[in-house]
């Protein structure tokens, strides 16, 4: 399979944007085209999965409904129209030897997915990599094994109408379960592994990859209000990073209030969060402010809540809460909310995080919101990509040179 | 000490150009005044070479000859000329938001580097790691003990004199066995390792690491001459690629020559390489057009000699000499010589090296010659850095969001 890939990987490395977005166009017309076999496939998938007891929430991602199933092949000819990023040269310039030098984006070559329940993963996964000329190996969770296999089908017959390698995105048979093993270990034939899921599957992946790997562990993200905030950007801010979505990785989970501000903005603004139901823990300060909020602990500092949880800290001024973020943080997006021209351009040096904002939401921070077009996920490493991960992502730049016969004097 | 280093990153991180120019300055200025304390500790380190029989290209190698100590200056005082990379603002772009999104270059952190016998290392890794806003922990080779601490000397008093933190530069105890095994197992002190020294070494690390590793394994080199090569520039290239320095990564190993032109082109470069004692070693038909080649094994195409040794291959065309490539290449650089427009477009897109080139020598994949001002190794992983890696390698970019008070709908 690995053999398979890289063979694979050269086909695609020299594909026309022609052929990649035929391909994207043609598997979104057989998905639809193949709903009934879908149905069938995620029936089987779901009724084991009934059976094995699996509860309401794993159930309701393994469902593959129609609406899905459109979203899925929307998702496709959005990728079909995204510009293609391999063969972008830049920095083309002559050297004093007469050479000319410059870079061109190519693509990583292999991309290892790994992924849990959700089937429309395998679709994400694979247009994104299949429109950065990448060969993909798709390894799914054991639970969408028929699903999986029915969208791979499709995957395969809309490659092949476009006349590009059917290997070029293989599906791993899940019900073996040293596959993830293998995958992972085998840097002669995969050039980067990407894991989707739960922290405990990121983690066991990053500790025993030996493929680099293109992760996103936790998303705890904070919003700063100084005291020199607008009082009508912070409320709104502050309420919409934590309140928008709960259980995604740019929700707020922990809100820094500069003290001078704190009893005017935290009265005003834990309201609003009782209201909707959002559990408060906060620092002893805050607590003084907002007697319903439960004490927080060090824990709450280092949790990523995924839930209408949120811990609030009262801090001296920016610096402090610069110092808690260095701290706590995983990197992922931190938000300060001021108008003062000094502290918003120390905030978005000093904060080293994949993505620092000044006067907006930390839920912008998306690929979507970001303009990539798509996103195969959010990463938190430094290395290589970093925040949101698009088609540019799947790919690398190599040096280009072209001479006239020059040689090293 | 990963901790020491993790707090100077955030120091460092923030620190303006003029401050860190000044401490490359001053590091430069210590150098030359204790040239003579530099002189006693490398000759400690020269007595104990020679006392445990260290060859004589290691001793060489551990040698600080007061034109080692120039160059080190001088490579410290052209660091201080080259532009700052931290802060770099690009791609900044309005969203149909309202939000403002770009990306802005930042340090990656801590870098690791481990290193072997040559001490000038010590000052060419801490020099762009500093200039890149990077804390550095180094760990050079136990041989080089005293010259090392010397050295570090001289940064830590340079670091101090430009009222940056001295830890930001630290260099490990090399007596301690154990300490490359902590430094690249420590994910949350240490953000990348760059490995510098022997496959050896580089394997190792790369085997054992949890930290991401920009690595630079083999240079096995091609060259491919193609029948619509112009004669001169072919011979020029072939004879420099290979010729110009033995011991070098970026040196030919293999030239691959298309049959229709083996017998012009190879009967004049076999002259010319056996004139300047290149033992040659080719396939039979290599082996038909020059007599004194020895015969090519399977393991020749596999191996960097890093010496006067080439292997020859005559192959039917361009496809197959790409092929050849992707078969046996180690990614490094590869250069076709031709005058055929879709050719050369094909090569340079088709041929996943770090550097490809187009009627230049192999010899010009250097920092140097790419004008990066420096490097501090040639990448050969996909991952990150690609090819040499100067200033920028070091470098992670983040995404930054200016908004006014923008929240999601």
């Amino acid at each position: 399979m690995g053999r398979a890939a890289r063979a694979a990987a050269r086909l695609m490395a020299r594909a026309d944007t022609g052929s990649k977005n035929a391909a994207l166009k043609a598997i979104a017309a057989e998905l639809d085209k193949q709903r009934p076999q879908l149905a069938a496939a995620n029936e089987k998938d779901m009724q084991r999965g009934r059976d094995n007891g699996l509860d309401a929430a794993l159930l309701d991602r393994l469902e593959l409904t129609d609406a899905r199933i459109d979203a899925m092949i929307e998702g496709l000819l959005q990728i079909a129209e995204l510009p293609d990023p391999v063969g972008e040269v830049s920095d083309l310039k002559y050297r004093p030897s007469g050479i000319q030098v410059g870079k061109m984006r190519v693509p990583l070559g292999v991309v290892g997915i790994i992924y849990e329940s959700r089937p429309n993963v395998t679709i994400d996964a694979a247009s994104l990599c299949l429109k950065s000329g990448n060969a993909t190996i798709l390894r799914g969770g054991s639970e969408a094994l028929y699903s999986n296999g029915a969208i791979a089908a499709c995957i395969a017959a809309g490659l092949k109408q476009a006349g590009l390698p059917e290997t070029a995105v293989q599906v791993v048979d899940t019900t073996d379960r040293a596959a993830v093993g293998a995958l992972i270990a085998m840097p002669e034939f995969v050039d980067v592994i990407v894991p989707r899921g739960g922290k405990g599957l990121i983690e066991r992946i990053s500790r025993e990859a030996r493929v680099p790997v293109i992760k996103h562990l936790d998303g705890i993200c904070h919003v700063y209000l100084d005291d020199r905030a607008d009082p009508q950007k912070a409320f709104e801010i502050a309420l919409n990073a934590k309140t928008h979505r709960y259980g995604v990785c740019n929700a707020m989970e922990t809100l820094l209030v500069a003290e001078a501000v704190a009893v005017e903005f935290l009265s005003r603004l834990a309201v609003a969060y009782l209201e909707q139901g959002v559990e408060l823990r906060g620092c002893d300060r805050t607590r003084a402010i907002v007697p319903q909020a439960l004490p927080a602990t060090e824990e709450d500092w280092a949790t990523e809540y995924l839930a209408p949880v949120l811990s609030i800290r009262v801090v001296a001024d920016m610096d402090a809460a610069m110092d808690h973020i260095a701290q706590y943080s995983s990197g992922h997006t931190e938000s300060i909310v001021t108008e003062d021209y000094t502290r918003a351009r120390r905030f978005l040096a000093e904060v080293d995080s994949s993505s620092v904002m000044v006067n907006a939401s930390t839920r912008f921070a998306d690929g979507f919101e970001y303009g990539l077009g798509a996103e195969i996920g959010i990463s938190t490493d430094k290395i290589h990509a970093r925040g949101p991960v698009g088609l540019e992502g799947l790919t690398s730049q190599k040096w280009i040179v072209f001479g006239d016969g020059q040689i090293r004097q």
